[in-house]
């Protein structure tokens, strides 16, 4: 997978490029790429395909593709979906590495469209070419000029920079990816858009993106993924090279649609997975659109923290006050610094020389007092990152460039990254960006994303790379023995079968008191919700009680079962759920168990198999972490016996195809073992 | 309260001002009242008094305030603390009624400056006059043109409008109040900075501005409050007016200095308690500053939904999908629509007429069909706000000036409000503006805030007023029968006092096993952290056993207490507490009991006394209210007889001064009763 996409070299840094069904109209859709390369000036050979014109936009014109000269790199296709397929067969008897497949009208179009999709692809694979697309506004490298797009957002303007952005949405992509960024003082590099992905997908982009000199950070804006194998390698890969990616996931209330007959199919849902693969790859999740530009900001910046020890800087006591609690709550050390120089402090006799920094209403009358401050704050070894407040400074025609010009001298002195909050004149704002100072516009968001970067995960050693595929057939839901025997390592309490009233009461001198009895019916799950399960039984009278009751219940539901007599543990209930999603496979869920699983939903999903660290890392993300650890006083459960009880379950979904789902709850747990004193198992057969 | 502020109105409306300190250069400090008077139009009378002028910035300048014509309404004092006090003086004897005092030095500067604060407020209302500030940069009200202000946001530019802020900060005032709601399309007409509030305060201010005609939403940014009761009786009064308050509270994470020897107090917190009291005034919280801006964004437009119901036009099916899923995060539906006229449908052939109206990409060569599309969309009766996707058509010359006088043009016909998302140049933001259609960057933000602004709360009734002030002395912490004896109508579990070993195991006969044994030691919290509760004793030589490891326990821990027995409750644990806020007064947490109090923190916060109806409202708004109404076929706990507890205690805290804070924890509940099995009180001596 790693070089795969060398291949796409020709593609995507091409030498020449031939845009099929060019317009002479440099604003129609089919005359928009010759236009962008024009004006943009990309220094390659670059032709048109139109049987119209000899020549189109000052571009030599051919009429047709075979026509072309040989070894052109990448084709442009601006024709309607009927024409796609024979032009990229024709493509590839010319020898051009890839073809932009703007045409809608594929899968994205129903049944027929998909079946179209198929022959497109198989086509392209036959003759040789590699695709984007189709369903594409293309893509675009606004440093090296290749607009190999009609995106109408190139038309406000671009700002050319390090960050690279990948879209399966074009709409999104152009949107976030190039106008809101470069409104935001953001530099784009690349936009792809890989629209419905019948080739070329998402995971193939980022891995050839990590290995461009320069790139700052990678967006990625996801809808769904074919391999969800390839799109994790490549992003952990992008971040083994040191390149950060944020990822926002669209659509995520898919989850609704899970089995519900299992808890751990809706507890994981589609968006906790999501969450645990991207977690596992290294990737920052984004929560919204805000916050996916919002964290390409930050990351964008040239100069990188070495630790999350944050300076301040602030005109203002109020703002010091919001900056300093955003930061506790984001778990950002806000550090002591060391007394300023004597000439300093005497020449600003009201600053408050400590950290926050309070400049004080003293830089009104003494603007380039705020250089040698930066400077005296970006000079503290406790310190790694320093955000400068500066409200409408520079907004001021009379203290802004004074005070810009000091902020941008200090912090190009410095290897530590300088952020300013608030407003700036348009050419203020060009001259931070000039010089590598982030400009953010709120103090609370600065530093919560300023946190959410610093924190961005490593991958997971290792990366799950290998799953065994589901099996496919009809699902059915196992219990008691059966179910236990899918799953050999798991410590099960021990079950002893009551055929009549009267072992009812012997069995008590097996089972160590109070035990529970309970009706197992196969494939019933949830069995205390129609009375089918008896806790605390102490007697004889007791047990030969229960056993009645069971028989009664069973009898009155119309359901078989045999009577199980087993230890009533005592311990913390505990939960250990295993489920298939759809995109990513099998996946392990731990948490609260009993009836907290419901209620309170405090579990973590992990990709399965994970070994008994990321077990244990899992367990302490829990809000009831401290049940596990022990509060107040009482002993901890045994947490290596559960971080192996979770291993041991990943383990089994991931290489059993026919083990769709598990659901262990409860499982106890106390200071010496975990036990599993009720299992549920999805079975493919 | 209510007509306090009517005196008032000759301050914040006057008809004459005075700046006192007055400077000729119109860029000092000292200058820029005047100047800014002068700039934007105010049509009253203007005077300077400064003794080196006649004449100050065109104005006359007189050399004292004494020198003065009589009965100017308001005075801006441009002068050092040192001055202020006999300046005051000066301007009560001309019958002057407000003054703005912008010096610092006061009550923010420490224990002197405190003292020179209190003396100012004195002589000012000695002297009939009333202040803003000290430590402020004073107000202005754009559409009037009245700057009682130095504040340098001014410079780069002012909106008028219809929103109002009031805040304790100038810097963030003048920041989100003024620039940054500017630059996002808002206008503001007041921004009052009140500072150190010697005299006005915030609550007065909101009171004020809620009478004022036209004001579309009042933002508050504060950090604390002299009296709760006028500050959510004024919210109150506003929004029983119709105008929204959207507060930004600064300064979150006080909460940390709460006493941890009752869970109430670290609960409950200052945050906690915030949350409480501006729902209960009726007041719309901000997360941050960026919330801040977003809502009062969207509460500003001149028309108000009808209804919670979307409806959503977009240009893409990625963004469809993104804002139907925030709608469906935050609980918005997005209804179905009716059939579109078939002259449009036959018009827009590729356009999905339903909701999501997908208007496909057939806009970019038909612009002039979105207006038809927008008037489908609003004409529908399902419908009661509409959100329309543009992404950067608005920046396109092409497209945008026929999109956006679609959009007005629809918006206008309507009585529903509109709002565009995407990016617009200046010109057409502008129209859009003037037209009343919001413009906002990010599809998933817009929904969410304005789900938050649909959702805004109407103040409780009857609004909490009254309560006892917590008594001065010695806080004790009381436990046992003196703790039961001040919380008279608690249904508290029968307790037994065990004298000796034979008297445990005879206790079984009054008590019901399973029995718990403690050991009360007189002012001792968290028992069972030490070892002092036995649980689940069921025989007369368990019960001797508890007896004798709780002497035991006692002795090893050299503690003296009586044991005590009482029945284990068999039941749902919840949680009762009562605490004393510094700032709102008592208040009453609920919540979900044991040791979940501390481990899940799943509880809600009211101010006390509350009534049933809040206590039961209050109880589902917790993560744990399946546990209460009844999981998996379990029997709902008594809900009203919790709730009655819940106003029971609220009420016992609000009227006993010597009542400080108390834990009943747990509470046991069942479908027939609650039983309170352990209580501590903090009660002042």
């Amino acid at each position: 997978m790693l070089n795969a996409s060398r291949s796409l070299d020709r593609i995507f840094a091409p030498k020449s490029i031939v845009v099929v069904g060019a317009s002479n109209d440099p604003r129609r859709i089919g005359g928009r790429p010759l236009r962008y390369l024009r004006d943009h000036g990309f220094d390659g050979d670059v032709y048109g395909v139109n049987p119209k014109y000899d020549e189109v936009q000052g571009r030599p014109c051919l009429p047709d593709i075979a026509s072309l000269p040989d070894g052109i790199d990448l084709a442009v296709l601006m024709l309607a979906s009927a024409h796609v397929i024979d032009a990229v067969r024709a493509c590839g008897a010319k020898g051009i590495a890839g073809c932009v497949v703007t045409a809608a009208g594929f899968a994205e179009a129903g049944p027929e469209g998909r079946v179209r999709q198929e022959e497109l692809a198989r086509v392209a694979a036959e003759c040789g070419v590699r695709l984007i697309g189709p369903n594409t506004i293309g893509f675009r490298n606004h440093n090296t000029a290749v607009y190999a797009t009609f995106g109408t957002d190139i038309d406000s303007g671009v700002r050319p920079g390090n960050v690279a952005v990948v879209a399966q949405s074009g709409g999104l992509g152009g949107y976030l990816g190039a106008a809101q960024l470069r409104d935001r003082g953001v530099g784009t590099r690349w936009m792809i858009d890989t629209g419905n992905e019948a080739d070329i997908d998402c995971a193939e982009c980022v891995e050839f993106l990590s290995r461009e000199p320069g790139i700052s950070v990678i967006g990625l804006i996801i809808e769904g993924c074919r391999d969800s194998t390839l799109l994790l390698e490549s992003i952990a890969t992008a971040r083994h090279r040191g390149i950060p990616v944020v990822v926002l996931k669209i659509g995520r209330s898919e989850a609704g649609a899970q089995s519900v007959q299992l808890h751990t199919g809706a507890l994981s849902g589609q968006d906790a997975v999501w969450d645990a693969a991207l977690a596992a790859a290294g990737a920052i999740r984004a929560r919204d659109e805000a916050h996916f530009i919002d964290l390409v900001r930050i990351l964008d910046m040239p100069k990188k923290p070495a630790g999350s020890n944050l300076g301040i800087v602030t005109l203002s006591g109020g703002v010091a006050t919001v900056l300093l609690d955003a930061a506790e709550r984001s778990d950002i050390a806000v550090p002591p610094v060391g007394p300023p120089p004597p000439d300093l402090k005497a020449r600003l006799p009201l600053v408050g020389f400590s950290n926050p920094l309070d400049a004080s209403g003293q830089m009104a009358n003494t603007p380039d007092g705020l250089e040698p401050l930066i400077d005296y704050m970006l000079g503290q070894d406790s310190v790694d990152v320093v955000v400068v407040w500066l409200a409408y400074a520079l907004l001021s025609d009379v203290l802004g460039p004074v005070m810009a010009e000091g902020v941008t001298n200090a912090a190009l002195r410095s290897d530590k990254p300088v952020i300013v909050c608030g407003m700036a004149t348009p050419e203020l704002t060009e001259q931070l960006i000039k010089d590598g100072v982030a400009l953010t516009p709120y103090p609370t968001t600065t530093v919560e994303v300023l946190a959410d970067c610093l924190r961005q995960p490593l991958p997971q050693e290792p990366l799950r790379t290998e799953f065994a595929p589901a099996a496919v057939g009809e699902e059915q839901i196992v219990t008691g023995s059966e179910a236990e025997a899918l799953l050999p390592g798991v410590p099960f309490a021990q079950q002893y079968v009551v055929a009549d009233r009267e072992a009812a009461g012997a069995v008590l001198h097996t089972v160590e008191a109070p035990a529970v009895f309970k009706a197992d019916v196969p494939g019933l799950a949830h069995k205390s919700d129609i009375g089918l399960v008896r806790l605390g039984i102490q007697s004889r009278a007791e047990a030969e009680d229960a056993y009645e009751a069971l028989q009664l219940a069973l009898e009155k539901a119309g359901l078989a079962g045999e009577i199980l007599a087993q230890r009533q543990y005592a311990g913390l209930e505990l939960f250990v759920g295993a489920s298939r999603d759809a995109v990513f496979g099998p996946t392990i869920t731990l948490g609260l168990g009993g009836i907290f699983v419901e209620v309170f939903e405090d579990t973590v999903t992990l990709l399965a198999p994970c070994s008994r660290d990321n077990a244990l890392e899992a367990m302490r993300r829990l809000k009831g972490w401290p049940l596990l650890e022990g509060v107040r006083g009482r002993k901890p459960v045994n947490l290596e016996a559960f971080a192996a009880l979770v291993e041991t379950v990943s383990r089994l979904v991931a290489e059993t195809p026919e083990i769709a789902g598990v659901d262990l709850n409860p499982v106890i747990a106390t200071a010496n073992a975990v036990v599993a004193v009720d299992v549920v198992v999805k079975k493919t057969r």
